[in-house]
Parts: structure tokens; C-alpha cells; sequence
């Protein structure tokens, strides 16, 4: 049952350049590839329990007994204000929030369950909630690394190539943040020159850090030019979201405080994401962590709440294990997936879309880091995950943007798409008559049922390499590493920055250009 | 969030011997290694629904169809005319069998829906169908490779090796056939040398070929002298199982029929499996191509109801996509994992265990062998798979077994088994005092809570490497590949052949010496 087939059609072997699985759409310029089209991802499978709905009630309940008993410590004054305006425990002289688990459920039941972040390309805009999945490619790694040139602290160039990389991607819905930190800026004006990038080079929907009330409110300005939209209408129509990581264990710092207090006013979407090291930041055992994660964002996305009621917000979770040899982060454990999928149980028990991620902590593109992706995915998918993190480029626990890795998820996120894309059981595709015409004995290559459809039955894949072994050692046994390096540059240098309204373009620059003259944001965040 | 971190307690980092893993068991001899124990595997989570109950049923009616009008070749003349006492529709001088719906639903309603397969060691003994997931090892390889000396034939050496390190690893159940066929062994006594093999280097349940009527009752008879049982408690208790590949398209051959026949009137466990390679020689439609497994499956399944009503079956899918430009066979594609779910979906639908398989591709234990394997796994798991067939070795779709993936394929298993595990949510393990201990800011290092869990909390990984860039980069920068091959040599090493009573070895040993004598079986099949 394994030796290789041979098709009776040699016209089969010589198409592959129009084998782009279904609906296949030409990307990019020049050297433009084949791959499918954009499109909004729907989950059809009913999320995987992983622990009963009496469990569940036990760590959401534990969580309330934390955040009463225990509390969270608010550094922000402002925000200890507005919480104690909405009843929560605060006290003269001390940073120390206690919230009444009823005023926190009230608070989080404000949060819409679903809405659309729109791009300044509408053909962009992401459904996030419910049943669908949003892919964002890696962020907020500090170095990068390519076979080419080995790996190398960030910089403009390689942000700019990671950015044009999710761009010409399909599969990749936006940009999750700075896929990685471009050092040769000036911190003060690096979210200036980071974000107009994130708005000219890309035409999806971005993420903006919540490093300062500055950051912020320019990055919110920039995404409400590119979409040359109202400030009315951009309150009304999320268009950029940030990432919230609490500081754990129970710390709420001025930059997370301020950004939740800037991006819900002004309508922006809120992910709260602890970021709950089981072992390290939170309780060495799976269950503590959980309950620890879920006090951390039910306080933050409450918080939301407080500041704008019906502000879009999501439910992040990122509780992964150490490993307690060395005390490093271990990601696409097992208890990672099971914390993932507790964690899509929590989001849905307050009706909140759910943010997980694509993590791995391997050092290069070898087994490990595929199989660390792909278990995440597997707790992310079956978790009921709406907003895929780092799903693209993650290497090395998140300390590295990876070239080749970025174009293996790529392959493994459009994998995931087909499998999610619904199985054709019209009368036509069960087959009853082309298994007639074959009949007992006979071979499917060349029928007129498989000559109609071979060009798109299937899945191309754009890193798997399925040669018989004597091909494959003949052309020098390339690893999937080398095949994706090749693959990225080949990729990469047929970008073509999508279109801007020269208006839009003008107006863009000129707001970046005025606030670099006026120095950007303080860096002492 | 990507730093590491340091643990309090130096002593954490002393311990590494000692982290097996939670009820870590030590195996093999001298340089003996911790794993977790053997375990029967239970999937906690409702099987992923991928088509509706309607929908399934259109393939179920469509196969039924396929039965009735169309119908299957039967080469073997007993079968055929057992089929026709039944009421198939079989003709003077044609070898195509028709089949109505209800009489072949009547014979599967015979099929028990679980059943255990005793092992020559009780303690091995496996639980078949329900929630049960069964792990066996790589079979059927024509070749093998390790890193040292690359790809070979088979050979016996290569052939025990496998057997060894199947036996040594607690989370593989059983050996699923030949891992690698020893192509040193003259083919009329292989299958003597082999099954003494596999009864004496393992006392895990083993699988047996359906190569002709001597290799079935042969294997039989040894599986019977090593349990030290008599004929009839063997025929209670299956303790042997063999694969049935249908030809497919629709083609039931000599020795599976001869195979189905032995097997069942004897009591033991008949795996059918029908091989339908959508494009190749299935409907290129993967609908169409779960139509005619299921077609052929159940003419198997009611087959063996037919010969011996009750004996334990499992319904077998593997049904995977070819790479339409070569003609070559892809596994682990999302093609194959919507086939593995709804092959689960079928399975259940006529209450019989269900077998699918861990494949890949990949020429090398790279990111894409991992990839395909997880993938596999994924669909295997929530496709509410029984019986995991290949799970660790399999390499280049099945032509080649791989030391070093079967350690890869291990760490795997291992951790999907970690997933299935129940998760603590005891008040203990909720740690809202561990929590309120350590407080806002704080660590979890080295608190009470955590040293008393910390050498057990988390699943340790074999290959997984988890030092930092640095330390990983001084260490020579080592690949998943290097690091299995690095390990299965010093564990194999440890190997320690199981206990086995004198008498039985005697009785074993005269047996195939007897047989060998009479020149074993015939090689033309």
C-alpha cells in the first residue's frame, strides 16, 4: 500500500503552475504564485470540552475569590478611580483593587460577543467572534533570523519584509504587531515610522502597542487616516486592536491601564491577555493558572467595560508551563493545548470572542518547532479560538521572527483553512457513477470525473515535498527549512504595495512627519 | 513576555533524572530511562463532528448503492460461496458479488463494539473501541534509516531493533506488523523467524499478515503458545489482529478473504481496511472516495460476521489524497484529516472500533514529517480513532521505517497522551492560596506550592529543547533529528528482553522449528 502511483495522464504532471487549490488567485507581481483567496474562516466544528461545564464553573468561581479575596494591584491612578466609581474596593494610600465578582460579571456582560475590525481595505475587513478565525502573523519578537544570514536583532529592513510577507499572504488576515522590533529607530518616533508602515505596506486591519497614552492616540489617528474615515465613524467601526498582557501575577501597569482607557473610548478593540506562566508568574499546576488567567482578564476586561460600555474586547489566553529545569517558557505542550481549550471554554462562558496563539519554543525550523505549531493549532482550532496570535514566523518561545518559519506556518495556517473548508457531498462528488464507470479493478487516473476537477480536488502545498526518495536525493535531499528559504525570497520579490488614495497617502505623511517633528512619545515607558 | 526566567531554587536545575513525568516508571536495564507508565489511553472529548447526521448518511446510502448496484470482485471461491449462503447476489462463473443494504447491515450488527486483545503479559493488555485509543508501532516498511547509516533494506537485525524500542516505550500498546520487512529472511519461514520475534522481544499484542492460509494459522498458534492458553480461551479471548487491505477499487482478493476467514473463525480480530487513495483508486472527490471505503469496508466487515458471528472487527480508513503532478500518495494533508473524521463518523455509525493511522510523507525527519504526523494525529484523535496504527516510525509514506522518527513519534504520542490526560482541578490544584500567598508582583518559584509539584507538574519531553538560543547555539546547534538519533542508540542500548517461562520458550522454539523444517509456507501469493 505505499509504492508510488503513476498517472495514465501525462498532462497531469505538467500543470503545476495552475494548481493553486480551489478558487486559487495570483498574488503579487512579476513572479506571482499561485494560492487561495482571502477569506473569512469559519470554524465548523463545535469547540472541544475539555472539562465539564461543573469544572469550569469551579475555576470561574475560584477566579471571583481571587479578585475578591485577593485583588488585583492597579498602578494607574485614573483607573483606580473609574473602578471605584463602578464599586470596586479601592483604598485610600494603597494600589490594591478588590472587585465583587457580580460587579464584574455586570461589567463584562457589556462586551459585544462578536463585531468587525474593519481595514482600511474593506475586501479586508475580519469578522472576530462566533465561529470565525482571524489569523495575525508574528509580533514583538526582538530579533530575526533568515538560513541566509543567521539570526540578527531587528531592523526597519527585515520589519518591513516580515510586513510585505503578511500582506501578499492570504491566509494571514492582519498584522499582529511589530513582527520584529526595528531597533534602528529612535524609540520616540519608532511607532510613528512602525505604524504608517503597518498602514501603507499592508492593507489589513494592524495591532498598536499600548506603550503610553502617545502611542496610542497617534496609532489610533493613523488607522483612522488610512481608512480616510471620520473620527465618529472609526468610534463606531473598530479598526485597530492591542494586546493587553497583564503583568502577572495581579499587577495592572500604567501603559496596559492607559491603553485599555484609550482604545475602548475611542471604540478600539481590547484584547486582554495575562500572561500566566504555570510554574513561573502563576501556579505550577494547570487548574491555578487557569484561575489565575481568568481572574487577570475578567479584571481587565471589566475594566473596558467601565470605560466604555459595549467596548470591543477579547478574552486572550496564554497560559503555557516552564520548564522547571531552566526556568524557560515551554510552548505547544500538552498543557498549553489544555490550557488553550479551557481557555475558549471561559471566553464563551462570558460570551467574549477568544485570542490564542501559534507558539513554539524551538531554535530553528526543524520538528520541534512544526510540531509545537501544529499542537498549538490543534488546541487553538478544536479550542474555538477567534484570534490566531503569532500564527506566522514564531520561533524560539517569541524572541525570534523567522523567514523560513513564516512561510512553514503559512503552508500549515492554509492547511488548516482547507480542513476547516466544507467536504463537497453533492450527489456529483459522492462519486456513485464515476466508481461505476471505473469499476472493481480499475484506476481513477484519467476519468472524465477526475480530468474535471484533478486541478483543484486538492490541497498544493507550498513547503511539503512529495517526490519519491531517489528525486528527492537526486535534487541534493532539501529539508523543508531549505525549501522555505527558498520559497520567502522568491515570494518577497514579487511584493507590490497595494494601492492608497494619493489623498490619503499626503495626509498620512504629513501627520507622521508633524509628530517626528514634535518628538514622537516619551521613551521612558 | 519572551524572556526567561530564572528559578529561585538552584536545586530545580539538579533534578533532570528525576522528571519522568507524573507516576514516572523506569525502563530497560543499566542505562535505564524514565517515561510514563503503560496506561490504557481513554479520549476524554467527544468525537469532532465534520458532517451532519444527514450528510453521513448520504455517503452511508451512496455505499450501500455502490454494494447493490456496482457491487465487489471476490477472488476466492469459499467466500463467495459463504456469500452467497447469506444471500449475496452471486452468479455461476462471475467472481462480482452484489450485496443488499439490510442483509450487510444485518451481518455488521453482528460486529462487537469493544472487545479487549490480550497480551502474552496481562499487564499489556489492550481495551478496543469506546474511548479506548490502542498506539501501535510503524509496519510494513520495505525500508529503514537511521542517521548513521542512511536508507536500507530491511534486514533482521533492523527488523529486532524496531521490536526492542517498541517494547521499551510504555505509550506504544502493540507492534502493528513487520516495522521493517527483513528481507534476509528466505520469505517461506519470515513469517516463523517474525512472529517468534515479536512474541518473544515484545509481550505486547501483535499484529499477524494475511498472506496465505499457513501465515494465519501459523501466527495464531503462536500467539496462542506464548499466552500459554489453550485453543478455546484464545478463541474467547483475540489476542492477535490482522490488517485487511482491500484491493481497491471493489476488489476482495484470495489471501484477505483467506485472512478474514482464518482470523474470525478463530476468534480473532479482523482490521479492514480498505486503501483508497482519492485521484488513484478512488474518486478524486474525497466524498466520493469515503464512499467506496466505506463500501468496501463494510463488504469486509460483513464477511467476517458471516464466517463467525461476534468476532471482533474494527473498521479501518484510510483514505488519503495523491499529488495529482506525480501520481505519488500524500498523507497527513487536510484531505486526509477530514477523511479520518468522518471515517470516525462512519465507524460509530455502525458501533464497530475504528482504526486510522499516524502518516507522513516527509523523506526525512524534518518540519514537514512533523507537521504531517501531528496533522494525522489531530484527525486521529478527534476523529475519535481506536486503534492508531503506524503511530511511530512511519516515514516516506510507509516505504520506510525511521529510528529516529519512531523517538520523534514517541515524545508525540507521549504528549498526546499528556493532552487525554485528565486535568487536576481539585481545590488544591486551583491554588487560590498559592495565589493569595505569593500576591500582586510576586513568584511562584520556590514557594511550598510549587515544590511540592514542580518535579511531576509538567510532561517532560524527549527531544524537545527548550535552552536558550545561546546554550543551544555552544552545544552545536542540534536539530530534533540529531537529538533522536542520539537517543534511541542509548536507549535501545537499555533494551532488556521481557520474562517468558522456559516451558513456553521450549514450546515456542519447537514449534517453528518444526515448521521451518517442513519448509514453512508458500511464497507465491
Amino acid at each position: 500500500m505505499t509504492a508510488a502511483l503513476h498517472p495514465a495522464e501525462p498532462t497531469l504532471a505538467a500543470d503545476r503552475g495552475r494548481r493553486g487549490g480551489r478558487a486559487g488567485k495570483r498574488a503579487g507581481g512579476a513572479a506571482a504564485f499561485e494560492q487561495p483567496p482571502f477569506r473569512q474562516l469559519k470554524n465548523p466544528f463545535a469547540p472541544t470540552r475539555l472539562v465539564s461545564d461543573d469544572e469550569l464553573e469551579s475555576i470561574h468561581l475560584a477566579s471571583l475569590r481571587v479578585l475578591k479575596e485577593i485583588g488585583v494591584d492597579v498602578l494607574h491612578d485614573d483607573a483606580r478611580r473609574i473602578m471605584k466609581e463602578h464599586g470596586a474596593d479601592v483604598r485610600e494610600g494603597s494600589e490594591r483593587v478588590r472587585f465583587d465578582g457580580d460587579m464584574i460579571l455586570d461589567m463584562v456582560a457589556h462586551a459585544p460577543s462578536s463585531f468587525t475590525i474593519h481595514a482600511r481595505n474593506p475586501a479586508h475587513d475580519v469578522h472576530f467572534g462566533g465561529d470565525t478565525v482571524v489569523i495575525a502573523s508574528v509580533a514583538s519578537a526582538p530579533n530575526c533570523s533568515d538560513l541566509d544570514q543567521g539570526r540578527r536583532p531587528g531592523n526597519q529592513v527585515d520589519y518591513r519584509n516580515f510586513l510585505k510577507l503578511a500582506q501578499m499572504h492570504n491566509v494571514i488576515h492582519c498584522t499582529g504587531g511589530y513582527p520584529v522590533e526595528p531597533i534602528d529607530i529612535h524609540p520616540s518616533i519608532r511607532h510613528l515610522e512602525c505604524i504608517r508602515d503597518l498602514a501603507s505596506l499592508t492593507d489589513k486591519v494592524f495591532h498598536i502597542y499600548s506603550l503610553g497614552r502617545e502611542r496610542n492616540v497617534d496609532g489610533i489617528e493613523i488607522a483612522r487616516i488610512a481608512r480616510g474615515v471620520s473620527r465618529e465613524q472609526l468610534e463606531r467601526e473598530p479598526s485597530v486592536f492591542t494586546i493587553i498582557n497583564t503583568n502577572s501575577p495581579l499587577k495592572l501597569d500604567v501603559p496596559m491601564m492607559e491603553g485599555i482607557i484609550q482604545m475602548a473610548s475611542a471604540g478600539q478593540v481590547v484584547v486582554v491577555t495575562p500572561f500566566t506562566l504555570a510554574g513561573a508568574m502563576a501556579p505550577v499546576t494547570v487548574g491555578g493558572a487557569l484561575v489565575q488567567q481568568n481572574a487577570e482578564a475578567l479584571a481587565g476586561l471589566a475594566f473596558a467595560q467601565m470605560v466604555r460600555k459595549g467596548a470591543p474586547v477579547a478574552y486572550g489566553g496564554f497560559t503555557s508551563n516552564v520548564d522547571m529545569k531552566s526556568g524557560a517558557p515551554a510552548f505547544g505542550t500538552p498543557e498549553y493545548m489544555k490550557a488553550q481549550i479551557v481557555g475558549g471554554q471561559l471566553a464563551r462562558r462570558y460570551a467574549i470572542p477568544y485570542r490564542t496563539s501559534n507558539t513554539c519554543a524551538a531554535n530553528t525550523v526543524d520538528a520541534q518547532a512544526a510540531y509545537e505549531s501544529v499542537f498549538s493549532l490543534w488546541g487553538a482550532i478544536q479550542g474555538g479560538g477567534n484570534l490566531l496570535m503569532h500564527a506566522a514566523g514564531w520561533l524560539e518561545g517569541g524572541l525570534r521572527a523567522s523567514y523560513e518559519k513564516m512561510i512553514v506556518d503559512i503552508d500549515m495556517l492554509q492547511m488548516v483553512a482547507e480542513f476547516l473548508a466544507p467536504l463537497d457531498l453533492s450527489e456529483d462528488a459522492l462519486a456513485v457513477d464515476a466508481i461505476r464507470d471505473v469499476g472493481p479493478g480499475g484506476h481513477f487516473f484519467g476519468t472524465p470525473h477526475t480530468q474535471s476537477r484533478y486541478k483543484t480536488a486538492f490541497y498544493a502545498p507550498i513547503i511539503s515535498d512529495w517526490r519519491n526518495f531517489e528525486t528527492w536525493a537526486e535534487a541534493g535531499k532539501p529539508t523543508a527549512l531549505e525549501r522555505a528559504n527558498r520559497v520567502w525570497k522568491e515570494r518577497l520579490a514579487s511584493y507590490e504595495q497595494p494601492a492608497m488614495d494619493p489623498a490619503i497617502r499626503e495626509e498620512l505623511n504629513a501627520f507622521v512627519e508633524k509628530r517626528k517633528a514634535e518628538g514622537g512619545a516619551p521613551t521612558d515607558f
